[in-house]
């Protein structure tokens, strides 16, 4: 062998078998995004490093694939002295690009720049891949995809039931069951301000985010060690644990909060939210979770994430209202809310579940056997033929090799139907076909090919 | 303002209207190569410098993004003395990784590590961005899509046939009229050799490369420089400029060429190819150019090269036969033949001749107007409703803002239909639907509303 041919660790090849999956989930999502009225938007894989660092803390700051500038960078970087420099400052001499790191931030981006163009409230979704220097491991990748659907300008709660719909909509296309737990920053910030704690609620929120990793007693000891009280810690139980449907909870909820304004506000937004989810019938479960936090420090109202009922794997689907996202490009005063899909996730569930539809996505209709330079004009006219119809994929075996080795090819590739357009078939104007999974043989009429493989296709 | 919004120069944000209308683009293409057999695949956006470098010549190299290594990088490379250090030496300790260049070595690549897996001929497509760090110029970009298509394993001529069916196919549907060029490399080294100078092919083929841009005396001046000799030069004019149809010219290669055994094989790999095309009746004019050249080494048979009819910008695709691709990456002996189809310049040109078709696509079909939250009810029960019928986007106006300011959002967002569902709406049963081309209304049963809609839709 010549040079190696592996990729860089945590990148992956798509076949054809795993593309025609994944397009199948990409091509759903789309689809339901573009039903309710929302837009597609592409933004470059490559941001200026000035728009990604310091958004994403200083974890993710060391996340960030930085691009090299190009040319002799160096003498353009006007320092020569690299003795004892460090990988950080060496970095900021010779980068100024870095891969995207998620869409929410690069969307921020987009919304200010192009803010004169852009009409209010704007519905957008964006499917491309990202990119992080994580270390990888079984379902987390370097390269990977993520769908977001957002809708900016507007602080309806409307949008909020508008993005619960799309989250049931996608996942019942795809047939996983699911559930939608919902919650409201503004409850967990008046949570903290009863329990006398709100200066550190972001501690709280995020101790309390990591529940199923490590349990209540580890969250437990997360809020201590940063400082909150035992007394809060002992008074929050109860309320993170609230039994009962959704209106017996925020029932309780406003008993609790009653002398927090923020708080009450949280729960009258639940209300309104719940009232309108109450209006359809949805084949998600929605509920209330006063334990759902989400680490993401931008969130300031809702907050939605959904998990599959038939597989425990970690969130499918995750997001909330932001006040203020762009703000931090200069924008002040934009709220926006909005969900994020985990192709990689929702691949796995699917293929776990085996909840992908049958071959005969991937494959090929019709292949024509190859006999060779004397039969092949025929073949190739029929075919020719063939190409004319829509929905029809067609193709001619281009080497005359042995019939069994092409049959054998038909085989592998799945092939529907194999034709055979020979000296005999055309004396009489016909061609053979046969049906790969039956054996079934049947003639067709060159005159008539279109109208005849369609009907055979049919049975 | 805040932070810079910009983008790193030679890339693009797209919004809605282009991402619909390159979405049309991608959509045929995509159509067309299933219909034809070929299966997609997707590679990493980042590949191991070691897969890039050196396959693009000196000038490639330079152009390639680099991708810095993570972490503490500099202690990992074992060198910090880095006093005088030139950037290229910096380069070599401090990057890995690089953006993918184009689709064609990712591919080689995928082939030659995936083989095991692979069935050839392996019909295969890909269609995803490239990136590289040229001068950003009008039409040319740092990050650009390219569609490629290619069978790997199989030397037959009918794959050029296959290929020229498909670009016919997706030049038709894109309604822009073109002429396929083709020519072989074997007919222009067999030229080579009877003019006795096949020791200096490449020379001449990147001469005749460039025949468009800088006209026969800059190639032949070109050719001169690299030592061709004045009597090579004067027998090659008549060559290249050939007069007659495509029938006449091979006639008159022939005679040409008889001396030259690789040259009479193209010749005869030609008569093959459009004796196959003679069985069609194509849309695109197909014609032998003895000037096509295509300056990339690495085609060994047929090339061929599109252009529009209708407005001069260059090729539109182009490709080739290459016997030896793979070996780069060990694997020998493996040919195969591909072309690529060039995202932005089709963009362009449909652009200019106005051959997107015309607004509808990027719409949404139903707004319903907020007349706050007495009424909201009523519209959100019916639009719940419309969004379980396929092929109906809708959505409501988030926010109760003035009914003016909310029909002036429909106006700029081309919304086919307004909705009233106020009091008096709701007593009835019904809902008001507005024609916001014509300000026709008609009412709508919410008993009935999807088959009521789809009516209107259709009137």
């Amino acid at each position: 062998m010549g040079v190696s041919t592996s990729i860089p660790k945590g990148t992956r090849d798509f076949g054809p078998v795993e593309m025609i999956r994944r397009n199948y989930i990409f091509d759903i999502i789309r689809t339901v995004f573009r039903k309710y009225g929302y837009l597609p938007i592409e933004t470059p894989a490559m941001e200026n490093l000035t728009t990604l660092l310091g958004k994403y803390g200083e974890e993710g700051d060391k996340l960030l694939f930085k691009v090299l500038n190009s040319g002799d960078y160096l003498s353009k970087s006007n320092q020569h002295n690299l003795e004892n420099i460090t990988s950080g400052a060496l970095t900021q001499l010779i980068t100024k690009k870095g891969l995207r790191y998620d869409l929410t931030v690069p969307f921020a981006r987009y919304v200010v720049q192009h803010r004169a163009e852009i009409t209010f409230p704007f519905k957008r979704f964006q499917i491309q891949p990202v990119w992080r220097a994580d270390n990888p491991q079984k379902g987390r990748y370097r390269e990977f995809y993520q769908c977001d659907v957002d809708v900016i300008g507007s602080d309806s709660l409307f949008n909020e039931y508008e993005l619960i719909q799309i989250i049931n909509c996608v996942f019942s296309e795809l047939g996983i069951r699911n559930i939608i737990k919902v919650n409201n920053r503004k409850i967990l910030l008046g949570i903290a301000e009863i329990l006398k704690e709100d200066k550190r609620f972001i501690d709280i929120t995020k101790a309390i985010d990591k529940l199923e990793k490590i349990g209540i007693e580890g969250v437990n000891r997360e809020m201590e060690q940063k400082g909150v009280s035992g007394n809060a810690i002992d008074k929050l139980q109860p309320i993170l644990f609230l039994e009962g449907d959704t209106n017996t909870k925020l029932g309780k909820l406003k008993e609790i909060l009653k002398n927090s304004v923020i708080g009450i506000e949280g729960v009258k937004e639940m209300e309104t939210l719940f009232s309108y989810i109450n209006l359809a019938s949805l084949k998600s479960i929605v509920e209330l979770d006063l334990t759902l936090a989400r680490g993401l420090n931008y969130y300031t109202g809702a907050i939605i994430e959904v998990k599959a009922t038939d597989h425990q794997i970690g969130s499918l689907c995750g997001g909330g209202r932001y006040d203020d996202l762009t703000s931090i490009f200069g924008l002040k005063g934009v709220s926006g809310v909005g969900v994020s899909f985990g192709a990689e996730r929702i691949y796995d569930v699917m293929q776990i579940l085996d909840l992908f539809p049958g071959k005969g996505e991937e494959n090929v209709d019709i292949m024509f056997v190859n006999f060779g330079s004397n039969e092949e004009c025929y073949s190739i006219k029929a075919l020719t033929k063939l190409w004319k119809a829509k929905g029809i994929s067609a193709g001619l075996y281009p080497d005359p090799i042995k019939i069994k080795k092409q049959m054998a090819y038909a085989n592998t590739m799945n092939i529907s139907f194999v034709a055979f357009a020979g000296e005999d078939e055309e004396k009489k104007g016909v061609i053979t076909f046969k049906k790969m999974v039956s054996g079934d043989e049947s003639k067709v009429r060159i005159s008539n090919i279109i109208g005849d493989v369609r009907k055979l296709m049919k049975d």
